[in-house]
């Protein structure tokens, strides 16, 4: 106990201290806080994601560990000197929280100061067009995204009018940002849905492993990497107009039956994807990156890989149909009776949706060998506008 | 598109291949996965934290980035060796897993291969005891801790005859840790309430630092190392008889109104502590692991720390009256209205909570300035029961 101070401690000597009084003092003792001399520099948390630029940040960001889904509905009446405001103000709290700095009206600096690769993109669903008066400007399939056969789609994981996917390395950042956007958001829009994701911890394997999923799998193998011409002609707008530079997001919250895919065999599991668990790698051999061969036949003539296999379903046909899986497991489960209630908030970005998330989610949707353990309870498709700079607010091309 | 088979997918060609056929092929093809192999050494992700010894892992382990608190209840009629039987297999499980290896029936090394500190700990509520027929080794102030009056407590937070708390600094392994430990309970036990918390992710800080809560304040200043004699002295108890090495866990769920928090100047934040927010130094000077100066005035001769604050209140008045607290943050929020619901997993250890808990609970519930934004929802003990080594099973000295 030397340390702690058992004779000096209680109430007694200190009967005449109050907050108020006390807090004077300190308010001139102390000039306030610095956000400097909380940072770290050497610290993972100092990691910062520049929010200015021609694309928003959060897409071409490598996923973080933990992600945050908010879909907000704009509140009855709001026109677009409202959606304006909102949208002002939501960029300028993102634009100083994702570079570690708190928000307006924020004297906290020491959370936001450790952003950990912190970064807020937003989306705009269909009620937001309307609302400023430009439904017509509104991408047909983020309003009428077509149904699929497999869809059992529940209203409360679903739909949106802004979308702000906020993501970070670190749950406590995250946590802090989330909690003031949605405090800017208060007098203009309500809650309609939060959605909690997350991936493998930073570190946990080296940089640019692909992350694994809660089946196990390597997921995001086929994807474009961020650094190549492929890349941008995957993910970005190049429409003239507003969204140029933007993109489309299929938000799909896809609940995982994990109790019956446990217990199935390795193989039987590797062929669903036509992918091995160990390494992500073809189960017709070669690297982590390589393609499965479609055409392997085994000793007795039979193909090696299932025409149903998920892969073979999902590949893109056309370079059209490529698209960019940027997606975070949930777990909210179990559930009393000890069922658990976990899978993947799949969230793909396209420069169009029509000509990929569609066209490849009714290919799963008609055959997927996956589609025994997976299913789709959630769906919102938001149009993503680009990045800004400093001064503009995200979306001023389409809102002015 | 160079990469992607454009020409060679499509089902056409694969008309005969069938997952039962494939996987067949594969079976004999690929002897099965090789945990070794799937384990990269320099990884963060491989750090395991032993599970057998004298005393259970997970307490004196540095707290994880996250955690999640499991009660379950017995179902009607459980008895003994109903409980040995859940005992056994939930220790074999939690052996294996935390060791980052597949549990029992379980196919799938590659998740809890990267187990990043995975520790689980078991606690015994009331309901345990009186199942085996031994009502009467319960701990009183398990069974019976007393009600303080700032207490709002739900049932829907509260209470559990088994406590799992299982902590990792990955949410993947964590989730997949819990999703077999629940579903190996699922015969004997119903799950009661699950709480979900996550501290600081790993390196955002130095190592040792001591973690922010969502008030952004450093928490657990005051906690004894776990390298000291101070340490054991307060946490593990020292009685002859089954809970000997054990320790008894006072778990609060405490919600914070962040709300009004942030909008405080942070003179106040700090007086409400005595502590300083961006170091956690006492408000009267020095070093973090200094304790606030009591006896300071100011220029006016008023004292400096403030009678009511937290620290103040909180400190131990004797040695026995010490605890270890190794609380988690969580989120379940926004409401639909945009309100926050976050505040603290508060668990505190402690060799006796009769002498510890209670006593510095009761002088909060008196008065304690933090109490203006905090308020507990939640509340549940239990009895840690010591560790066990191979071979035997947690509780096993109990239970028999
Ligand atoms: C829970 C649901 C799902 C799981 C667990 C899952 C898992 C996987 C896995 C393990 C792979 C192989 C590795 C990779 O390239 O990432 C993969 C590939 C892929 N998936 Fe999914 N997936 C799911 C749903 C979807 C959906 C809904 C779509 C789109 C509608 C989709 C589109 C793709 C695409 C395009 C590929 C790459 C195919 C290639 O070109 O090799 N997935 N998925
Ligand atoms: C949301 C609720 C709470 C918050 C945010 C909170 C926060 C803090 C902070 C910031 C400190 C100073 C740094 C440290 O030593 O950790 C502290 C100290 C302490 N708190 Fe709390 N606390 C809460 C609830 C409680 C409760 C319920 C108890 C026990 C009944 C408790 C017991 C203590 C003790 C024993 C200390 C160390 C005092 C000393 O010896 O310096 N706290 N707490």
């Amino acid at each position: 106990m030397s340390r702690r101070r058992l004779l000096l401690g209680g109430g007694a000597t200190l009967a005449g201290g109050s907050l108020a009084g006390a807090a004077a003092t300190l308010a001139l003792s102390e000039p306030g806080p610095d956000t400097a001399s909380v940072v770290t520099a050497e610290a993972k948390g100092a990691q910062v994601v520049p929010f200015y630029g021609n694309h928003q940040a959060g897409i071409a960001t490598g996923a973080q560990a933990h992600a945050r889904f908010l879909a907000l509905d704009l509140k009855p009446g709001a026109d677009r000197s409202h959606v304006q405001r909102l949208l002002r103000l939501l960029t300028d709290d993102a634009a100083k929280l994702t570079a570690g700095r708190a928000p307006l009206a924020g004297n906290d600096p020491e959370i936001p100061a450790l952003p950990s690769r912190l970064t807020v993109t937003f989306g705009f669903g269909p009620g937001l067009f309307d609302a400023i008066g430009r439904g017509d400007h509104c991408p047909d399939v983020i309003r009428n995204l077509p149904a699929f056969a497999t869809d059992r789609l529940e209203d409360r994981w679903s739909g949106g009018d802004v979308l702000l996917q906020v993501c970070s390395d670190d749950a406590v950042p995250l946590s802090y940002a989330l909690r003031r956007l949605v405090r800017d958001s208060r007098d203009l829009a309500s809650v309609r849905w939060c959605q909690t994701g997350f991936n493998p911890a930073r570190d946990s394997e080296p940089a640019g492993t692909t992350p694994r999923n809660l089946m196990g799998q390597r997921d995001g193998t086929a994807n474009p990497a961020s650094d190549t011409e492929d890349f941008g002609a995957t993910v970005w707008s190049d429409e003239p107009g507003w969204l140029r530079g933007g993109s489309m997001l299929v938000f799909r919250r896809i609940r995982m039956d994990v109790d019956t895919w446990d217990d199935l065999g390795r193989p039987a599991k590797e062929m669903a994807t036509a992918r091995k668990l160990s390494d992500g790698s073809p189960v017709t051999g070669g690297a982590e990156k390589d393609d499965p061969d479609t055409a392997a036949v085994d000793g007795q003539g039979f193909p090696v890989v299932a025409a149903e296999a998920h892969v073979v379903r999902a590949t893109a046909r056309t370079p059209t149909e490529r698209m960019l899986r940027r997606g975070f497991s949930y777990d909210d489960g179990p559930d009393p009776d000890g069922k658990p209630d976990c899978g993947l908030l799949f969230a793909a970005y396209q420069k169009d949706a029509v000509a990929s998330f569609v066209p490849v989610q009714k290919r799963l949707a008609e055959s997927d060998a996956m589609n025994t353990w997976t299913t789709h309870v959630g769906s919102a498709a938001f149009a993503v506008p680009p990045g800004c700079t400093e001064g503009e607010y995200i979306g001023e091309a389409l809102v002015g």
